[in-house]
């Protein structure tokens, strides 16, 4: 039955089965342990070992030995092939099996049934080790400009948003208690700074990645002058790896550091999302998340419950701590290539997904939330505007200390002063009347163009590689 | 088509497609989010899901009410129903889609289905929290019984090959250096007595796992007369947890429990297998790795690669680390519950599943282990005698530090002696001469007595419940 | 001299200073970098260190050896020696310096100098692997029976607190929203199982570090007949560890067991603590923290912040996640001592230190803590017993799903209730008028109960081997 | 008194002693408990702290108020008292004590104490909030610098290493087994690569850091025209952080940026000590470590083991462990400081202190490594050539997958090559005979150079803010 042949990851914890691996052969068992899975993984990734195997075959074909190992017209058949093979991945109609053991072998299998020996040309001078380090850095390199392109919208969103309300007072809190007069611009626009200084370290692993591991081989080279500067460029990265070695070891650090680059963005929206948690309960009020945005309750009918927001906190830790487990995957790992870095694939294609998810779901729940103005007011009471009175005092010439302690010694006895005026009153860079919103505006687009001008840069040169229009949706 | 119904854990991670989410409806959106991969990860669950159903139908037929809630008729009814889910279930044919969100949604919807206002009643009094509590225990409690079996059956196949092997020499190494004579037989019964101490974790993780939550229902109880010991005996709990507060914040600590023991015996094993791959090495030759247990290289014709053993080494780093993430979700939470208890569930399966299949593939590999003798004696040198030799001089008098100074001083110059002989000299317990096998066969045997009978039992409590005969195949 | 007083360990991160070690020869720089913290921390495990030295002298003077490698003259010499540093130790004037890079050597050194040939003699057959495993072992098992004690004594406030508030109303909360009525007894009592729970962990690490490693050596054994289960005895463990080796590869994982035990215990701390966070904000006010168990701000003259529950939540994090730390630096480890378990002793003593400082800081913060009734009551609102109502439909026959619905459509328009009432109704095995507090004061009492009776037996053990009354304070 | 100078950070580890904390006032112990370890941490601060009052004393009496909150001879007076400060710091003189708190209260008691009313006027529209987070920008900045420095001389000497010893073969190795021919030159200057590599990370550190949060207050700004960009620049930081809650939230996560770069070169460093230790064994012999980098055996007098490199392996998981540590304390955190931050002070100076230490014992220890190019040599059998064999088949106009077959066919019956003639010939980019030794050389300079400027560019700015010269040094 067909079902039964399609890869399934999780097929061994379904309860009540036998499983057919305790009856397979040794070597059926051990394929199934060993493949993992990567016959399922690796449909993200058959795009990107096409495309990285036509510039290995473009490579091979002008590669300068007698008689040639590949003719240009070979190569071009390879691509040909490619381009079908390509065509299926769109459709969801290449498969991978458990046999295959991951897409390299699938799309070689592949290569080979068209163009016999043709394809059993296209692996020469390289490795699998290689091939799934440039299909992985491909992988990376197209997830986060998304990933960037959608962490500008949402500081976009919530800049907005700030201006929208950016002189609605709001108290502004420490250790979760009322402390001192803000407002929800500076409140929202905090975020968005932070979301923007996230987007360095996405470049920082953006940059990391963009650099070419092919023809590493099995980590020490070939002993035929491959042209590793041509492969790189074909495929638009930025430079390739220098020491063949390195290009080998770098796999599962990249990751690790991908996915800390977008843990911290997970940390910031965690740290958001507990805000709104707190700030749209009915002890509080200041915000209302519509209703489209909350989920019911089995038993209560009375329930809207934050549960998008929820889960943001918690998809922060396991992608945050994903970082963790890849990097941890490489410690102490003799140098060269060893199988562990298999184990590595799959947190980084979940970490991708899962803040990519969270990117994409943020901006509508940011815009659509209601702004409660009066329950902002309610929040502030008399002590609130304490550190302001004794900064008022400081003004007539009195020491700050001693002003503290004159302030202190009065709480509970002093009226309540203007939230708005209080707020207003504090126009130094960055306060809440000192805010610079075009500036986070522009930091937001700047991110943006530059993740577009890279795709374009990118598909350009795929387009160019296999003589096809090749573009690229999140 | 067909293959679009299917759940696609990772869809989003696709490239080169336009997601159908990103032009659905708001609700569609946030359902997606919110549900995450529960309708595939739920399929595991649908058996647990309709026994626990069962025996709260049975309940809530004997509560004390008039009318009654639920009829005995009924509940005889409803679980005629969830005999026909089970089935359905063990052949793959139950379904959970995202607008059932999870299992639970959709048992009630096909037994409201097929029984009408009587489906409509089997809710009463029950919160999905406290019903994917019970589930997942059901879950643990019958994946850490069959870990159990398989952790007792390595460690008898680990004893097994030691007592072949007792009489072996075997340099002893500290430091990944010669250090003192040592045997095959206290080399590979180590592992064995390091499994069963890790039996005594998922001892403990069983038994907190043993508790029934049923009944508390959102966290605080309801005001109907549930009898709280009549389901959790039903179910083949040992107790009810007590405070129903309580029953609810347990979720994601008890998942953290169970993990962090699994992670426990993947440690073990992550030693196991980090010595095989050295030992197995051609440099030191001591083991051979029979070639179905190894895999190739696409470029390098000559290879033969430990892969199981690396994976185990890797897959010891997530099952491990997970127990952290899921445990860190918890960390700081509000009591009662909170949304991000879900991304505690894939981390459980997954862990479990990597886990028990690690431990299926080991004994083959072990059992199927060549030992050469004359490579395991190469790796004796004269040095690895120097403590021997101090401790003669020292039972002819002489202190042992002095001793160690002057077979210091002639290092390099002194002549190597008979491998078996000192070995032989090691009688006290515990030392390659003085290994109690025995007692380690039985301390396995007792566990995988344990974890049969525990499962009987609990088979049993379920047949009784359903009507029919219950069984679980690992 | 004065400079050998300070405070070592973090030196290097003085800023503005050239380090000595930067000018030290080769060997003093290799020593400072391989002793670590050593030197510091052992300090802590200097009369762990005499206590089993003591034992292995006595049974070095037992063996059956001819010429005897001590006599029993000889170890009556050596622990009166030994009773003297641990007196020192007692006073704080035991050493410990670089140069004898640990513990073990300072005590062996101390030994030689006052006995001479005798002193030489007490490392036969011992390694410094086995000993630091024992000391440490000793340590741990002091330690986990204090931190049981503190457990159960907070537990048992946290009990007394909800029999003293078991009919006060308390809004329940799921989503951090309200949720269902729930009392202070409930809440308060929740966490109480939650610690008792968290024993059970604690009592399987103190049973599996219960098992005494000396004797192992360098995890080979030796070739004199030591007597390990008379060494075990001595020391009071359960029963030694058996295969050698094994001894020695439990280093590590046991630390990780016992910090993960005692990190279940912070984690439930660290939601209790986000709990008291929240509700004696004041939004919510339902508890008042006196002012001496808050501390203010530096800017703000009105500050009371609850940094007391903030550190422990955040020392929740840092314990929990050095059980991982230590854990880690196990995994893919070769079998045998490799130096890299060293640095599992500091993540130890500090994750016993600060889970011990914490719940010793708690029982007289929630002793204090003020409850008041009224704002409680002013957290019910009319929509908390929309569940209630569609009981009550089900009670008149109405199907749960419809009673659900009815109610739900109703939301907004319905009058409130009284809470106390519908808190009463709740009378089932867990529930607010259903708690059984007796139970858990059993359950707590049992817990210190086990604690003081094992410290006495070891202490009787410790003094009978030592000829003078041993005793531990916490 | 003495007792002030005892290590005060694990007091409560120390067994058999009652401590003075259980007897204290409530305050004294919440005043321990909150305080933690930063009176002692705090002393690293010392200068950092002064040099941050010192620019706010300036800013302040350039404020344009009237009457002047500081006159310019008042904030003089203020800066000739901080100098006063520093210098006892540097001399180890200046103390704080457990009522102090930490760093910041100190040393403005210290004013107030020389100066009166001048003192009490200094903490005017600051907070300790933000004075912490200038604090530990300018220590973790001066680290980072140091940290690259060091980074870049490691890289330096590796690259040394293998200019030196480029054409000496060396078996590649891939699975821990032999694959293809290496060189210790491709082998050594492929962790020259990593290590430049990780700098990135560094650089992305320094940048996220390099920005002054002074001027945040508590979060929320002041009622006073201070001067953000002054303090910035006065502190010789790139920028202000613009939103002033922001400045706040940034806490934590720039510390888990700062130990996830250092992370990474542990991981990297890590791997290069796997190798050592490995290629160092008796079974391999590639490399020999002298004898003063090894550490012996308490009880096998033979013993010369790799401590230095074990350690490393081990530190790396800590330091590694460490960022997630402190991004996860920074998780769900409500915005807005909480105490819980306070808890990332000792891991961030922890993993500062332990990489940096790394870094200085390595390259020692590197450069007197000795290689034994005969024992290389002897790792060379006749299989390593399999895939050099089948890529001549390939030169001849076979098809690389029949080449492959054939080869393999013949595994076992096969000549030996030369290795030297093999790694000759692999000419191409980063291959072992197509190694650009200078262009490494290049980027370790530019690393070390972009950290010397940016020091002296330091160095400069604090030098004209005190008046005096002030320097720096590792």
């Amino acid at each position: 039955m067909q079902a039964k042949n399609r890869p399934q990851g999780l097929k061994s914890i379904k309860p009540g089965q036998k499983s057919k691996t305790t009856v397979g052969t040794v070597d059926s068992r051990i394929l199934e342990y060993t493949a993992g899975a990567d016959p399922r993984l690796d449909l993200a990734l058959t795009v990107d070992d096409c495309v990285g195997t036509a510039a290995h075959a473009v490579m091979l074909s002008r590669m300068p030995v007698t008689p040639p190992v590949l003719t240009r017209a070979e190569a071009g058949k390879i691509i040909r092939e490619l381009r079908k093979i390509i065509a299926e991945a769109n459709r969801h109609a290449f498969k991978i099996s458990t046999r295959d053991q991951d897409v390299h072998l699938a799309v070689e299998r592949r290569l080979t049934a068209a163009l016999g020996d043709i394809g059993r040309k296209v692996h020469t001078a390289r490795s699998r080790n290689d091939q799934v380090a440039v299909d992985l850095r491909l992988y990376a390199r197209r997830q986060l400009l998304f990933a960037m392109e959608e962490t500008a919208k949402l500081s976009e969103v919530l800049v907005k948003f700030a201006k929208k309300n950016r002189s609605t007072p709001m108290p502004g809190r420490t250790h979760m208690r009322p402390a001192m007069p803000g407002s929800v611009g500076l409140w929202a626009s905090s975020y968005t700074e932070g979301l923007l200084d996230d987007c360095a370290l996405l470049d920082a692993a953006y940059n990391l990645n963009n650099a070419c591991p092919l023809g590493a081989a099995a980590g020490y080279g070939v002993t035929l002058p491959i042209d590793r500067k041509l492969t790189s460029r074909l495929l638009g990265f930025k430079r390739p790896i220098h020491n063949v070695l390195h290009a080998i070891n770098a796999r599962g650090k990249t990751e690790s550091v991908v996915l800390f680059a977008l843990g911290q963005v997970m940390l910031t929206l965690s740290r958001l999302a507990a805000d709104l948690i707190v700030f749209s309960a009915p002890e509080f009020g200041y915000f209302t998340i519509p209703a489209e945005y909350c989920t019911g309750s089995s038993i209560m009918p009375q329930k809207q419950n934050p549960d998008v927001l929820e889960l943001v906190r918690a998809k922060a830790a396991r992608v945050f701590s994903s970082a963790m487990m890849v990097g941890e995957i490489t410690r102490g790992l003799p140098g060269g290539y060893n199988r562990d870095l298999q184990e590595t694939k799959a947190p980084l294609m979940e970490g991708i997904s899962e803040t990519r998810a969270t990117l994409r779901i943020l901006p509508a729940l940011i815009t659509a939330l209601k702004v409660n103005r009066s329950a902002l007011l309610n929040g502030f009471d008399a002590e609130i505007f304490a550190a302001d009175n004794a900064l008022d005092l400081v003004r007539s010439g009195v020491p700050f200390r001693t002003a503290y302690d004159k302030v202190k010694a009065k709480i509970g006895t002093t009226a309540s002063c203007d939230p708005a005026a209080s707020v207003g009153r504090k126009t130094h860079l960055g306060a809440p009347a000192g805010l610079d919103f075009g500036m986070l505006e522009n930091r937001a687009k700047s991110v943006a163009t530059f993740a577009g001008q890279e795709r374009k840069r990118y598909c350009h040169a795929v387009s160019n590689l296999l003589g096809t229009t090749y573009s690229e949706k999140g």
